[in-house]
């Protein structure tokens, strides 16, 4: 039950990086919402291997295939079965990790979980396995426009190690960021960042950084107190994202450093008479219900664990050993984690819209 | 739906803060656990107002009962009633409240949510919902116990403001948490804390900070990906509580400032021949699955909303005006999230014990 | 989780027949739903012991109290939590069964699922349990009056033993059952019926029967295929009463007998211009989806397992021994049944109404 | 989240049967299961199109192909996709229905919830939807046989129309049920049973009928009361199959014919030590619980809806019209329900081990 995301809008996601394939079953999904192949394979795009000289050479075409619950252009209501084969997928590269677990990846605790791993590659803690999300959020976006024409979200890298783009959540734009293949919003930053992924790489080694994430014209109400508040389902969307550490929202960590009476994000009534913040220290949520305003959120992840240098680690076997990296793998995820930050986001808005009109109507 | 936590060890909570009372449901417990009253009270007195000097005055016993599903002192596999009474509550401090919505706090987006509010007091969103998430942890810790006999949840304020305690995670105790009415693991930061608390309470501001907390003795192997990783759940957990920002696990956002060399854990084989990692970036879970090494998170914690100042805001009836907060309110929040911080913990934990004996046995 | 029922209108219920008392918490109720102590109250009295000659002669005046999500005589959409008390509780009448198990009833399977027993009444196996579900009830009928008034489920005894009773499903009335302490809707079965149950008592023998039911003005459109289809759903949720063996919905098992051009509903437009079948063997489901006309189904209730006469049985320390029942309990349990199985049939329909404006809107 | 099954044991069905495919994601899965796409492919042969001369003359060959969760042979814990491919599909046959409703089938309903229908074939509400669901089976079965290595679901044709097979639940065997088209346990029954197929397909109607089934060795103590009892949750997943009108176990509707002294079942130790009953009207459940014994039920088809005679209808532009049935369909689907009926048991089993070994261990 662990590969299902959702309570209404549900996506069950399934496939090893090596295997048949992967993807994803839609359930929930509300009937007569238009769909395309090429929506969703414009974002399966976004997300896949070989796009550009700073990702993984890997070369997936992803090509997806819609199996079911769509007819005529439109969902019927029906499971929404979406597929994509696994291609270039080379097992051997693999070899020496089917005795060996790397360091800081998943190999020990799938192990020490199930008793038997997909050696073949990472298997189920392969980012690959995101693809199914990407493809169901498609059709969670669709639905949340269906109601809120003006919604979006829109994320791009707020820093990768120790180098910062300076991005202005309000206004940034989907142009900007798809401009660079870092997906970054601050045209100043893109070429250090690319310089930077570039000479990690030349090392065999490998960094992280923060992606920031806003969300637009989210309808107030969505989120369900106590347990399902919007930004703890935020939270637990981002940190089901492979090599995330951290999450947080409006103000965040650094919001501890300011007191209640600048912390606090007064309302006043706006020309078109809804009820505004004049700043958004809550970064669009409060009491765990959107208040209308941008919802902003960051997300740490960690370094690919995965790198080309030798390290020291244990075999299955349990004795003492080490072990340089193969394969072709990301020096830094965040360029291609953009998207899938934003189809988690969509899934959990998604979800809380039906519950929302389940619960409370009006939305 | 969404006051419901947990896939089979399932809380249901539910009361206001004004009304008859606040409780848990909980379901699915295992047979055969020993519980008293005592066990459960002693926690809801590390949560209840009153308990010193810095914070809220309200006097609230807080006194459990154990309705049903525990039989000659054990469990009986049948949902576990607890039900705590409302009693010191005023709900003439809330007039003005009625109609003015508290910046920063639930007011609005559950009006906004719901189109009611029981404005006497924070109603749901009031912290006192969590004694309910307490009371059901004491359960979920006995339950892990049971299987592993060292495991222990343990947290503390790790800053105030601008003020940070200095706490090891792998040596700090119970006792040395407990000795001091701010819950903090380090005796150099006790009276500053203190100081800076009853200060700013002075001022009629408020002030948030930083919790962190280890769980020892985590069987390794817990955790369900893709979606349900242990640091997914623990995050959501966290953000769940009231007044939270942000949420990281083990180097967190500052592990975005290591390379992939550096932040990678190595594996070795210790003395009892167990898989083991020489230092602990990855905070005890690496794919989403718990290693067996501590588990090291932090929560960030906002001011508290509640001020005692006057702050620009809107009324109900769609108008800008001026509110002043009044009632018993903590000026911060931290010495009593400390325990609430923990439960979570353990709901999660609890959890995802019996989900790992139900699909892979051995736990 | 196995107390919870339903998907979106959530109720948790909990106690045993002895302890401090039984009760529910509604989770995901809409808000401004209202709704009275009074209301509940009148159902709960429908079910309790005592309240007439021919069933269990407990004192148990059942009354509730509802201690959280209702605010000024409306639901808040926050938990609702209903509680009565236990009173008459005679725990000394089961001190044989501490070491016996009475054969038919769940002393036996409850030892061999918890190896632990509340023996002090029947425990969780109690009808007393219904409680929680009555109670729960009233608010999901109120949830679907809301959204189509004329909105009804009625049930009655429809047989005792052998005594059949003649009663028009599309014609009965509330007034039809609720003048007789039998609750059937046939005059002249009445008296026999009376007499049966008093001789079979007297006899310290017990009987069962069938009881029917209509749901009248449900929304077209309710149920989820493939696996919750409103029947599924209906079936589940009558099969979950204490006692019962069999369900059927429209032509049921009868239906066998007859050709599919028999069967067969046929379709017409009648002059409010709304598509109805001249006939109703379809039971008011179609491909798990209601389709606007009465929803009839039946349901299979066993004789009492406890009776007061000797029977074989063995220990709880596996050895052949007799039991002869002793407390008081009903010889027929279908007069009480007949409020347990309508609230079963609001929490059904309840739910799949809100679980339909989820996905596909306009109800 | 209508199309998920399983609250631990998760299958995931989707397609309908004109499109991609059908398929089924089962999550949850215990890792290290041995499996092979021939046993897959076994069970569904015995449900497909074609095998014999008296179902549907469709010529599908429902290959199926097992995209991910296995691995050399044997389960990973991930989630396990298997996918057929629709091929004799002839959308042509159902052009009348794309503005007619079929009497007593789906076709009105879906279009009444969902305001869009596939109506090329049956869409989802066709029988094709069950090849995931037997799909699945195949796996539970194999969880619970690795826990109970004599574990055994065995189901039969019981009654088609009028005819009644003579089969006895504790002795009849898979060969027996296997050796003859009908899928009767009864020699007698079988040449009877097909000329009444022939002749009644022959004049373009359709039969029902009642299939029984027998769960063998089922550990004791599966079921969770109160609302996941045992045969709630088997009456659920029958109800959830095509067709099915009810649904009775053990004594059924005939046990309201028979008082308590009658009905109860007798204990006594056996010579093994165990607790067993000397008769079985509890049809292997008390309380909700497995007891050990013989589970035994029963399931009403009605007779299939698509006929090929004339019938009263109306169309989706709400005018009274005459529809005669076109394409290949089963003139009585008893013996393909046959297999759907067992796997629905395994899916329930089989989630009820997980769950029973998740809270109470031991099994």
């Amino acid at each position: 039950m662990s590969s299902i995301w959702g309570q209404l809008f549900r996506v069950s996601t399934w496939g090893e990086s090596h295997g048949g394939g992967v993807g994803v079953v839609v359930d929930g999904c509300p009937p007569r919402i238009p769909v395309t192949q090429e929506e969703i394979q414009h974002e399966l795009d976004r997300r896949r291997p070989g796009q550009s000289e700073i990702v993984t050479p890997r070369k997936e075409a992803d090509e997806c295939e819609i199996l079911s619950g769509v007819f005529e252009g439109q969902t019927l209501g029906s499971p929404i079965s979406i597929m994509v084969r696994n291609k270039d997928a080379r097992a051997s590269a693999y070899d020496e990790m089917r005795e060996k677990y790397r360091p800081s990846h998943a190999d020990y605790t799938y192990d020490a979980k199930y008793g038997i791993r997909n050696w073949q590659g990472g298997g189920r803690a392969s980012a690959r396995e995101t693809i199914g999300r990407v493809a169901g959020a498609v059709l969670a976006r669709k639905v949340v426009q269906a109601a809120s024409p003006d919604y979006q979200v829109l994320a791009w890298v707020k820093s990768i190690y120790n180098l910062n783009a300076d991005v202005d959540p309000a206004t940034v734009t989907s142009e900007m960021v798809e401009s660079n293949i870092v997906r970054t919003g601050d045209p100043n930053a893109v070429e250090p960042m690319i310089d930077l992924i570039k000479k990690i790489r030349g090392e065999g080694n490998s960094v992280g950084g923060v992606i920031e994430c806003v969300v637009r014209s989210c309808p107030p109400g969505l989120g369900a107190p106590v347990f399902d508040k919007l930004e703890a389902e935020l939270a637990k969307a981002m940190l089901s994202l492979p090599a995330t550490k951290g999450f947080e929202i409006g103000s965040g960590f650094g919001g501890t450093l300011m007191t209640g009476a600048e912390h606090n994000d007064p309302f006043y009534i706006d020309e078109a008479g809804r009820v505004r913040t004049s700043k958004n220290d809550s970064g669009g949520v409060q009491g765990g219900i959107s208040n209308g305003e941008d919802i902003v959120f960051r997300v740490a992840f960690k370094p690919t664990a995965t790198i080309m240098t030798s390290q020291k680690t244990v075999s299955s076997s349990k004795e003492d050993t080490e072990l340089t990296g193969r394969g072709r793998h990301d020096a830094c995820v965040l360029p291609r984690a953009v998207p899938m930050v934003e189809a988690m986001a969509h899934l959990v808005i998604g979800d809380h819209l039906l519950r929302q009109r389940a619960q409370c109507g009006g939305v």
